[in-house]
This record gives structure tokens, C-alpha cells and sequence, in this order.
């Protein structure tokens, strides 16, 4: 499982005060305990206004480059500042996101054409979010076949299907799970990933609800994830769930985590 | 999800004391608060010597008949013991359990023909746990033999694949997961049923295991579970899991047993 560690993230009110705040230190802690976490990338997002943002972005990068090694995601809704932020990372990361709205894969993929860079690539485009799961693989055809125009191999792409709300559903998760098994048929190496709170809004008791989605999602195909590695039964449930679907022999990955103190009562 | 409520069982040592000392109060208080948290069976299983056994379960079913109409899982290793056990409960039940062992099946099958009870029935005969899904769907082609011999619906039969521990398995579940499926598709009305523990022995952090396996069960059509209904964490997951596989609409049925304090934060 691949894992994008969300909380450098403006939006957060902690992490927006210390934006605000310069707290540098506050921002290389949150770096540092997620890369110790098992975070395969350290997301970045400013959530600052638009002019502020590639300033506070390099500031943001500069810091998670001072105390880990761990490859940087870049995110943000405006997709004409990737072009300047890649250039403040030491090594490639992965572009937080584009999509089918306006111009985003026209913009990004050309970016990363011949890089090493991969990209996360959400299932929406500017009619919105799809509501069935046929739209939402018409949304894939089209990004894949920009992804083919640009030279952009599969297993550098992230597909986010875009999981709605659980508490307004008929048919559970059945639609993303549908999309999720059609696009790893067609492409074995691609990843899939997503966000793992969405589901549970306005549900008591999320955290179930988040835990048994990703066990789910992974029995789908869903190989990465955005989420906080500091979450103890979640990053848990994860090294579960691979030793359970057989890709863990004899469950060595589980215990190392386990004896890494990445989950489990705190050593 | 049919729950067969684990809690009343000697051979767990609070309540083995409870048994040695005839310690009325302790069972009635087992029975009731797993009849409240939501069990539909409540699972007696007396493990003392074979000459108090039968006694001991008239006990134990008369209490439990004293707090709550809750039908009762009759558990016994000894088959020949439910011909008198079901004369002291006041409606049908399970019997926990038959298997091609000996002559077990013989036994009960002909015992259950013409009521109501269930039965629930193990995936192993005299050469022991079969260690490939082929030899598991052997056992269960000659259990379903015997009971259409009996006349026995497969929607009375709970089908229990025996799940061993992920710690020596180095494909996970997916021969059990294989099992259930296969077992479904050829019977629909059957119940899959398992214990939710012997999953993670000897691995830390169990829970995780073995929720994530219950996920994954009844994700593969597992509809049955032996468990301790009073695991909150549990509960919640199987309400989840649920809503997640469609079978919840609009998570009416996960939202009405957390009012009902079945899961989250005890309130």
C-alpha cells in the first residue's frame, strides 16, 4: 500500500495557523512523524490565497526537505503552479491533482512527460462528479488516452474514483467497486487511491466505517491511499488486510510494522 | 448478520468459576446483555466433565431461558448429548455443531429432520481440517448430501469453513474466501458462518486482524458469526461492512443500533 500522508494541509486548522504563523517547526514535526509513520509521500497543500500560494509552497517543501528523504506530493487545485513547484523538489514526486475539468491534464501531463514524476488523476470532469459507474470509466478512457498521448505510463498514475458519501447511497459501495476491478483489469500496474473519510460523512461512529471501506477498497484493487499514517488502527488495519489477501506471506510485513510501534498500544 | 453470542462457554475461565460455583446471577447477567447487544443466538457450551455435562446445560439453558426469549446455540463436542438438550429449550435453535467427523452428522441430522432447529456444520471430516479449498468443498458436498437425505433446508444449515491461522498461511484467506464463494453460488439460502478469532493467533494487535477479516468474510458472503456481541469495535464494523455492501440503505439500520448504543462511544 502506498501511503500519501495528508496532514501538511492548510485546510487543517492547526496546520493553517501554523502557516499563518511561519511555524516551521510545527511543519518539519508533521514531515518527520509521517515519513517515521510509513508515508511513501508527504503531502503538501498551502490552502493560502492564490498569491500567496507558490511562496508558502516552496516554504513548505524547503521544510519536509530539511528532515526527510521521503518523496513530496504537491497539492492544489491550480494546476499552473506545479510547473514552478516541481522545480523545488530534490527528487520526483507526485502532482495532487488533475482530473477531465478545463484544461488540468492538458496543463500537467505535458509537465511530466518525460519525468519520473507520477500524478494523481481524479474521475471528475467539468459535468462534475459521475454518478454511475459507466461515467466514471468514461472519465478514465479520456484520461488514459491523454496518458497515452503524453508517453505517461500507467504505474505512474494514481486514479482516485471518488468515493461519495455512504449516508446517501442505495447500493453501498457497489459503483466504486465496480470501477475500481474494471480499471485494474485493464491496467494491472496502474494504482487506484483515494481519500478514506469522504465515505463516513455525516455517519456516527466514521472511523468504522472509514476502517471497513479501506479493507474493502484493497479487496478492490485500491493500492494507495491519502490518508494520516499517524492513525494507529487505520495504518493497522491496512498491514491486515495485505497479510489477509495474501500478499504478506506468513504475515512478516505485519509483525515488522507491528515491532516498528506503527501500530498497536503505543510502546 | 446472524449472531451467535459466544460469552456463555466454560472454557473461558470467568465464566468456567461461574459454572464450578453455580453462580446463577453471573449466567442470566450474560445471557440478557448479549440478548440487548443485539445476538440472535445465545451460544451455551458447558466444558466440564462428560457425567455433569448434560446437567450442566439444562443449567445453563434454563437460565438463559429466564431473562430472555433469544433462542439458544447448544454447544456441545459431544453429538449424542442434543437429542436431550433440545427438550429444555422452549423453541428451536442452533446445534453447534456436526461435521463428517464419525458419525456426527448421523447423529443429529436425523434429530433436526422434521423441526425448525439450525445446525451449524464444519468443514472437516475424519482426516481432519482439509488443507486446500478442493478438499473443503469435498466435506461440504457430502454434508449437503446428507442433508437433503434428511430432508434438512440449507437455509437451516450455518456452514462454518473452518478458518485457520493467518500467521502460517502464506496466501491469506483466499482459499476460505474461495470456499464461501463457491458455497453461496451453489446454495444462496445457506448460511456462512465462523468464529472471528482464530484468524490472528499469535499475532499482536488481534482486533485488527480480526476485523478486517470479518470485513472481508462478509464481503465474500459470510452472514453468520460466532462473537462476542458486546465488541463494540466489532459490532460497528459488521453495521458498517453492511451499509458498504449495499445491504443498508441510507445506513438506516448502522445509524439505529448506534441510537441504540450498540457501537461507538458507550454513552
Amino acid at each position: 500500500m502506498i501511503i500519501i500522508g495528508e496532514k501538511i494541509n492548510g485546510t487543517i486548522p492547526s496546520v493553517g495557523k501554523a502557516i499563518a504563523a511561519k511555524d516551521a517547526d510545527f511543519i518539519r514535526n508533521l514531515a518527520k512523524v509521517q515519513a517515521e509513520a510509513g508515508a511513501n509521500f508527504i503531502d503538501v497543500c498551502a490552502s493560502v490565497e492564490d498569491s500567496l500560494e507558490l511562496e508558502t509552497l516552496k516554504w513548505l517543501i524547503d521544510l519536509v526537505q530539511e528532515v526527510t528523504d521521503t518523496p513530496i506530493a504537491i497539492d492544489s487545485p491550480n494546476v499552473r503552479i506545479f510547473a514552478e513547484a516541481i522545480k523545488y523538489c530534490n527528487k520526483p514526486g507526485l502532482i495532487n491533482s488533475v482530473s477531465m475539468e478545463g484544461d488540468k491534464v492538458e496543463v500537467v501531463f505535458p509537465l511530466i512527460a518525460d519525468t519520473k514524476w507520477e500524478c494523481a488523476a481524479l474521475l471528475c470532469d467539468d459535468t462534475g462528479i459521475p454518478q454511475n459507474a459507466e461515467k466514471s470509466l468514461e472519465v478514465f478512457t479520456s484520461i488514459m488516452k491523454k496518458a497515452k498521448e503524453y508517453n505517461i505510463d500507467p504505474s505512474r498514475l494514481h486514479i482516485d474514483p471518488l468515493v461519495q458519501m455512504l449516508c446517501t447511497s442505495e447500493v453501498g459501495i457497489n459503483n466504486v467497486v465496480e470501477v475500481i476491478k474494471e480499471i485494474k483489469a485493464q491496467y494491472p500496474t496502474i494504482h487506484i487511491t483515494g481519500g478514506a473519510s469522504n465515505i463516513s460523512y455525516n455517519l456516527p461512529a466514521r472511523k468504522l466505517v472509514n476502517q471497513a471501506f479501506i479493507v474493502l477498497a484493497m479487496n478492490a484493487g485500491m493500492d494507495s491511499a491519502i490518508i494520516d499514517p499517524l492513525n494507529r488502527d487505520m495504518m493497522g488495519m491496512i498491514y491486515a488486510t495485505e497479510a489477509l489477501l495474501g500478499e504478506d506471506e506468513y504475515c512478516m510485513e505485519y509483525i515488522g510494522a507491528y515491532r516498528e510501534d506503527k501500530f498497536g498500544v503505543k510502546k
